[in-house]
């Protein structure tokens, strides 16, 4: 990896800084986050700015360019990365050290007095804005909009805006229609008392509309807003997708419906003066609904005294507690998915002996056999295949440079999943492909007693996910060990792999609670850099539970695993499992083994169906 | 209990709110907050000014009185206790129940446009008078400072503000001398660049002087300010307390001192005026430290752009880790308050079956013996001394009209502490002097399985309290049971029997870490309304601990129980408890036998000894 050189590029972003064209009055320093005006996890390539200024395409990272000076703030996973992506005209910020300074505290440590500071409103998220602005201001700076976004004027080759087609679902597969949907979602507007809903986030748009697209690697969105009034539907989306017959039909275009149901669609470009008309219009009491992470140019559209913010969007709610037919679809994906991983782990079993298979070839045939499988779409995530000290590298993925060949020698770790128009996968296995040592055992068997912890919880309706992470860690901190990242994250039906309001993590406190049909993943690891890295990770369904009392009538719930995929047996240290944990893992594999083998049997595939009953013999405790 | 009669006080109270002579404008409403000008738990009786003019003298409460209203907040546990003492004058508004409505959005729907909000600004928190005034403003209302405290106008048989004799701590009570206490502040605020510090809550400023007084039941502290300069103390105290030679002497107020450490002390009333002339005396960048948890009166005084305001002060911080000295003298204290309990215990184990042992009696008779160990200054917070049913109420006090007798029928909980000079206790034990059903067993090893899962954690280094408190709920959960508290508190040494910042609660995420000579409690419980309670408090201390890893050189940590007292085993399920926990109440129970048998032996205390004994017998697990 040889660095970008940016000397010419950051020439121009400079003079455009100060041309008249592009800014009322010259910034002395210009903003460049990664987001994109929809505050996405993941982007498209036109929104990869950050990354075509800099050169560091890591997921997260801000750049900052002012008059003398270019820096990078990124935290703990992308400091190599971006020192190598990035040449001298850069200085890296190690987000999370001691010395290292926030950008506000470094703009004012850096600005001439009283500047200018620039920024995309459509790129910052309203909260981020805020707590800018004000840091600036108090040292008697100002944070400004720069409407035009000035590294597309500089950016001569930026890649299109995708604009691909949309796929409709249908009932089977939503459970809702996007009629009922709206409203659902009005009736928890009157209960607010707002009158308008402004729909920002990509799969929340998908979601209502009970379409989904391919704008995005990995995630089944398109790019579009919405804004739902009380009367009235706007869907804010370009190219000519809403001219096909099947689309049109699916939202009613050519209907007479009810006038309330009836979509007005506009282009994409003109979310903003249309939200700004919708303010200007508001008589007193008219709130507006919008997610406090919505762009500050969305959010300042709305006059102050008529916004009505939440973390949490009413969609992003609805959204995350799935209905009867999206758990039997994510069901089936699921099916589906462990069918190829039992291919694809027979296959390596077979073929890493031989010493051919690199972690390339390993991810590129995981993805084969899941492409075979029926209503597959894409994968849901760049593929995690790392074996050996590639392992401890928690967001890993193989490239030429640091491919390595998969051995009996080594832990293999594959974390993969897929879109398939029925359901999301997630899934994390790590194998051995020859004889662990004691201590890959051991620490493997501490990673699964916490997996099961999780999974095997019983708490109160009303628990936050939060709540049940240190489960997780018991049996690692009980040793000494641990892992740095969250336990698990919320999970899309066919949308994103990673979504809110729910997760299991010890560094959030605002999550909502966990309610019976939200999907999550449990995901437990532990990593030894240099050697090693192991992480049981499944997708699991929260489900009601029957407990022996019921105090005060809440309820209770636990897990069902929605991944069935074997977890391998000669990684346990079996004398390290309690007999509960024990008759947990053996119940698991029995179901795997029904379940999954009845879908090998149907599909013919023999061999792998061979493999998984062997993978599932059941586990004996010595008493 | 008969309400208090509160038409003609109300009727004053509406006068002054009109009158010049103490308000500028006439003020629409007046808020009576529960705290006092520290923002103290405890409160003396001359600051019971919530009480005073509604009658309710529950421990939280806020008061709101308008012309034409008079409205109480307060929270589930007082709300049977709030509508029995209030008359008709007043609205109970009972907080957390859905349809009420906060104090801001019911004083915008009762005023009259344009109005002014009265609130004594020493004794509203700054936090809270920004939330109050910014809600305020936005209905077109004011939220404005009244000087002179309203009630105070009214209130002519007011108790005088306490000012007793205060106790001066050597240093091998406390390991530090207050000069070196003074240091350790000074370089925390040149970290900060903080050139003040504000000491404002009363158990820091006593810890920082190594002095303890008595103006507040049950909290060994004294009314007193003090402001820390880089150069300079100013300790703000009344009375002639200054005039003990010993205090004199202990605060060196009459030798020759480097000037840094010469005490300037000042009247009490004078805080206020001597911080706005520091307030008015700033440098650009020379900042003043504040809680920001300070009076709003405090805060005010120094200009917005001066202040730099935490949520946890430096001394908070500091005290909470105990040394050398203050552990072992919380040790000596806890055995001191074992054999009163073993006292107790054997003499309850006599006394009950003859049906004449109140909840009074048992509670009078827990003092008298605390009292005859040495040291020992007062209780550390009212006795509650339940049987039966009143073991449910949570904060259950006995009076005379709810006294139940003890006996061989129904489970007794006893939650009590006391203050010696060498340290704080806090333990609750649940006994049964018959014989318990199965069902109460059932729910007490459940409770104890939690007791034990917080008290033998093992957990890394820096981990926040917050995310053991699931620990403690685990066993409970598990078949569908649960308890509406926190797990635990942070303990004073010799100071208050609840202290921040840490603590191990789902109800918090700010909390401080949990690091080595900490103390916390740990008492998860059971309360089942109408029937009985069931509470396993011991006071905690952490300790590193061994373990066989040590990921990233972290360092893992435990607890170490300081309570000794045994726990009933007559209540245990031992079927239920796994060979580890069996094994864990086997060794705590042989060192409450070791270490308390041969206090009692060196106090001649034989039968209580004897008791001791008959009550650390080992449990047998049936394998």
């Amino acid at each position: 990896m040889s660095p970008k050189i940016t000397t010419e590029l950051l020439k121009q972003l400079r003079q455009v800084m100060k041309n008249p064209k592009y800014v009322q009055e010259p910034v002395q320093a210009y903003i460049v986050p990664s987001g994109d005006a929809h505050q996405s996890e993941y982007i498209a390539p036109c929104d990869c700015r950050r990354a075509f200024i800099s050169g560091f395409d890591g997921s997260a990272g801000t750049a900052i360019v002012t008059e003398q000076h270019a820096a990078m703030w990124t935290d703990g996973r992308y400091f190599l990365q971006a020192a190598h992506q990035m040449d001298n005209n850069w200085t890296l910020m190690k987000m999370g050290l001691k010395d290292t300074p926030t950008q506000e505290d470094w703009l004012v440590s850096v600005l001439p007095e009283g500047s200018k500071v620039g920024v995309d409103p459509f790129i910052i998220p309203a909260d981020q804005w805020k707590r800018m602005s004000k840091a600036l201001r108090s040292a008697g700076h100002d944070l400004v909009p720069v409407k035009e976004n000035l590294i597309d004027t500089i950016w001569t080759d930026c890649p299109q805006r995708p604009c691909k087609p949309l796929i409709m679902l249908d009932l089977s597969y939503t459970g809702v229609s996007w009629r009922d949907k709206i409203v659902a979602l009005r009736s928890k507007m009157a209960e607010r008392k707002v009158m308008w809903f402004v729909v920002t986030a990509l799969d929340e748009v998908a979601w209502l509309f009970n379409l989904r697209g391919s704008d995005v690697e990995y995630n089944p969105v398109f790019f579009a807003y919405a804004v739902i009034g009380m009367n009235t539907i706007r869907l804010f989306i370009d190219g000519d997708r809403m001219m096909d017959p099947a689309v049109r039909e699916h939202l009613q275009l050519d209907s007479t419906l009810e006038p309330e149901f009836k979509i007005q669609v506009m282009p994409y470009g003109s979310i903003l003066s249309e939200l700004q008309a919708v303010g200007a219009g508001l008589s007193p009491k008219e709130k507006v609904w919008l997610s406090d992470k919505a762009s500050y140019a969305l959010t300042e559209a709305i006059p102050k005294a008529y916004r009505y913010l939440t973390p949490y969007t009413p969609i992003c709610i609805a959204k995350a507690v799935k209905n009867v037919s999206e758990t039997e679809g994510m069901r089936r994906a699921h099916i589906k998915d462990a069918v190829a991983l039992c291919e694809l782990f027979n296959w390596l079993e077979k073929e890493v002996p031989k010493g051919t298979v690199t972690e390339i070839i390993a991810a590129d045939k995981a993805e084969e056999f899941r492409s075979q499988q029926k209503d597959f779409v894409e994968l849901s995530f760049a593929t995690i295949s790392s074996t050996g000290p590639n392992g401890a590298i928690i967001h890993y993925k193989p490239v030429p440079e640091t491919n390595r060949t998969l051995s009996v020698n080594e832990i293999y770790l594959l974390d993969s999943g897929a879109q398939y128009k029925d359901g999301t996968t997630d899934v994390t296995r790590t194998m051995h492909f020859g004889t662990p040592s004691a201590y890959e055992k051991e620490c493997f068997t501490y990673v699964l007693k916490g997996h099961i912890a999780v999974s095997a919880a019983i708490f109160p309706n009303g628990t936050k996910g939060h709540l049940l992470d240190s489960f997780a860690r018991s049996a690692l901190w009980d040793c000494g060990l641990d892992y740095l990242h969250g336990t698990g994250h919320g999970v899309g039906s066919f949308l994103n792999v990673h979504e809110g309001p729910c997760g299991i993590s010890y560094k959030t406190f605002a999550d909502e609670p966990l309610e019976a049909g939200m999907i999550v993943s449990d995901e437990p690891g532990y990593y030894e850099d240099g050697s090693f890295g192991i992480r049981i990770e499944n997708v699991v369904l929260v489900i009601p539970a029957e407990t022996k009392y019921n105090f005060k009538n809440r309820g209770s719930l636990t897990f069902e695993p929605l991944t069935l995929v074997p977890i391998q047996t000669k990684m346990i240290d079996v004398n390290l499992l309690t007999q509960k944990e024990c008759n947990w893992v053996n119940d698991y594999h029995q179901k795997c083994r029904e379940v999954v083998g009845a879908e090998l049997e149907r599909q013919g595939r023999h061999e792998a169906l061979q493999w998984l009953i062997r993978e599932t013999e059941p586990l004996v405790r010595v008493q």
